[in-house]
């Protein structure tokens, strides 16, 4: 884990944010290829939720929402963690933390040091303050998570998209929480980016879909390169169900600090709808057409980090190869889907830079090509290899004559001659290729 | 202008954030079309200013920064208004608004009849608290601009990059304004998307960098389909130019409501990184390696708003156009770059779907393309005037027998039979064609 973070540091995929000011514990910036790993991850959730469905529409909303918004969910309410004071230095922990040393120092003081108060409830919702005064009336609330306003616009989306139950609205974008503990590098952040789809599907269906979109789910972290031996899937135990859920599991990675979640399918059943219809009073429910029947529609949730899983795909793909000869490389096998740089194209010298660079502006109309003349070839690879480029072209001084280029494959790292004229159908297919 | 905010509730473009709770002022959210419109418009500006050049590397900063970014950049200071508060009715408003109604309901109340203070600053920053107490020493804010992140991890990213100056750093993301007065739609609204180029130089050669960028710029807009009459370039009198600017300009659009900027091309010479090394201490000059001088880069900056480009792009495109017959018809004549769906699939008779179905989810590989098979096919057709789709695809019950389908464009409404084993090529030269 270590020197997957020093990679991602030096590479520049992620690193602390504000980094010269000491940094802001739980929040981490995307470098140059860390922003084009984890664009290329919501473009391609948004391509197999959104896109390529007929009964999904797309949603941005704002991270700001009426405070309503989050009385209504039960947020204001129960969105908290019991946290005890320490009357002599004045800090704050959480009540299940008291027994272990202070978390946020924890080389410095034992919170046994401590002269703590009964433990109260501290909500984990960033507020603000919106308008001229700081009074009550004007406080609102970072969003917690994504998908309330999927429910408070349900009615609106519905009807300009000219939706029927069931069909799902999806959004992906920032989320805040004040957590105490921020910690295993970006999966437990403050703020952090989610994927979220809420399906909305009649009373007696919600069973069966909660089981396609846990199929689905899986099959696209399978899609995505994880193996079994590092992704599984964790029903909830009746007791950890929220107590409007019916059904729920977390799809669950293996990283080197443990099993931890990635994503959740979750059996909502009408707690948001309803609770919406309640405080704001009014009617979500839909008609069947058909039947003529009145009801509150069902929601069975996915809703996937988009943080954690960009965080997988990178411990996934990590490894230290030795090579013959003695050597060792560091390589980010990442599926071509998610690769923040699709191919690098190399002149041998920098003699053959101009037709090189003609090459890299072709092909950028379709893909994020890197152009790369410095140093000698084989410290190109290890460069690519270690950004996790799926392959590289080379331009040699036969290549003027012969019109071809050497294509040079990351995982395997075998070489192939193939045609200039051909080259972007070659890298299309091995590029875009499904399985 | 209400026809167009109509439109867009009634479509599913945009429409207030919190609907059902009375909204709130100043938050928008993009529904279905609207999002489409959204991504498209940032993935178009990513791919001119990032992806196609070697000189730019993209960045993902959070929204909340080390609080001492706002310090040296000079926001906790200066960004504010000045407000008077009313002793009486306890409200606030812009000094400079005082001799109108009441901005906050202007038809309840005249400001004539309050009591007023004398003005005070008022700061525009969001503020929130980050970690367990609420006290000074954990207040954050969320970023008013995209900017100063790009500004503190100017050294990180140069050197993961590898790049030397002239060169730059660009990023897209949400800022956060307490406006005390949103309106024009979405022109001014409390939470908004920016996109953001800063481009180091040598002071040497910041005058010809910044001539270079306005033009680009300039350019940018015009490839959108933004004509002279609508768009033009305000340069900055010495007087507007912020103390550390030695050059500005305005890209400004025809709105119904005027004139207004939707970008800003600015000469901000070496002030931000001059202040970030102030405040952290940290040395951010760089050294050129031919003469070895030591120099702190200047900055030319371009920040073009998402959603007032958006609303441009839809304003620009609106039409409601007579045709032959006596008939209307709404349309938004959106250049395919950034219309929200690229085809339509259009079965004549619902008899027909299968095969139709099979076209959609073929397209659906590379484009947004809409399945619709609900009433008559001019209906059909008008459903996707309204929303900007450049091309119908039509399959009749010929296409059977000929394997062809009639393409139908949406500005001349010309039609065209099309062979369908040649229809993926024939969309991909309308709709990817570069000017």
């Amino acid at each position: 884990m270590d020197e997957l973070v020093s990679l991602c540091a030096r590479r520049g995929f992620i690193f602390p944010s504000s980094e010269i000011y000491g940094g802001i514990n739980g929040f981490w910036d995307y470098g140059p290829l860390g922003v084009e790993l984890k664009n290329n991850l919501k473009a391609f959730w948004w391509q197999r939720v959104v896109r390529e469905r007929d009964d999904v529409e797309g949603l941005d909303s704002t991270v700001i929402a009426h405070p309503r918004t989050w009385e209504a969910s039960g947020h204001v309410e129960h969105f908290s963690d019991p946290m005890v004071d320490c009357r002599t230095c004045k800090r704050r922990f959480r009540a299940d933390h008291v027994d272990v040393p202070c978390p946020e120092a924890p080389k410095q003081r034992s919170v046994a040091e401590c002269d703590l108060t009964e433990a109260r409830n501290f909500n984990l919702m960033l507020r603000t303050f919106i308008g001229a005064s700081e009074d009550a009336a004007s406080t609102a609330f970072l969003r917690a998570e994504t998908c309330q306003s999927i429910f408070t616009d349900f009615k609106r989306v519905r009807e300009a998209a000219r939706q029927k139950i069931p069909f799902g609205i999806a959004q992906i974008g920032k989320a805040f929480r004040n957590e105490i503990n921020p910690r295993n590098f970006t999966f437990r952040s403050r703020e952090f980016e989610q994927a979220e789809l809420e399906f909305f599907v009649h009373p007696s269906e919600r069973e069966r879909w909660f089981e396609y979109w846990l199929e689905q789910r899986v099959g696209f972290h399978r899609e995505l390169g994880f193996g079994d031996d590092r992704l599984r899937v964790r029903p909830h135990e009746p007791d950890e169900l929220a107590h409007y859920a019916k059904a729920a599991a977390d799809v669950e990675f293996l990283f080197p600090f443990g099993w931890q979640e990635i994503e959740g399918v979750h059996d909502r059943g009408d707690w948001d709808l309803s609770r919406h219809t309640e405080y704001s009073g009014k009617d979500l429910a839909v008609t069947d057409e058909q039947t003529k029947e009145r009801f509150v529609p069902m929601v069975v949730e996915t809703s996937v980090g988009i943080d954690r899983t960009a965080l997988a795909l990178l411990c996934n793909a990590y490894q230290e190869e030795a090579l013959e000869g003695g050597d060792t490389r560091t390589v980010l096998r990442l599926h071509p889907a998610v690769a923040p740089i699709k191919a690098a194209v190399l002149p041998l010298s920098k003699k053959l830079a101009e037709p090189v660079r003609r090459i890299a502006a072709d092909l950028r109309r379709h893909w994020n090509v890197f152009y790369d003349d410095a140093g000698n070839i084989g410290r190109r690879y290890r460069r690519q290899d270690e950004a996790g480029t799926p392959l590289c072209v080379t331009y040699d001084f036969e290549s003027e004559d012969d019109g071809q280029v050497t294509v040079r494959e990351r995982d395997g790292m075998q070489q192939e001659r193939i045609a200039l004229d051909g080259l972007e159908a070659y890298l299309r297919e091995r590029l875009e290729a499904r399985p």
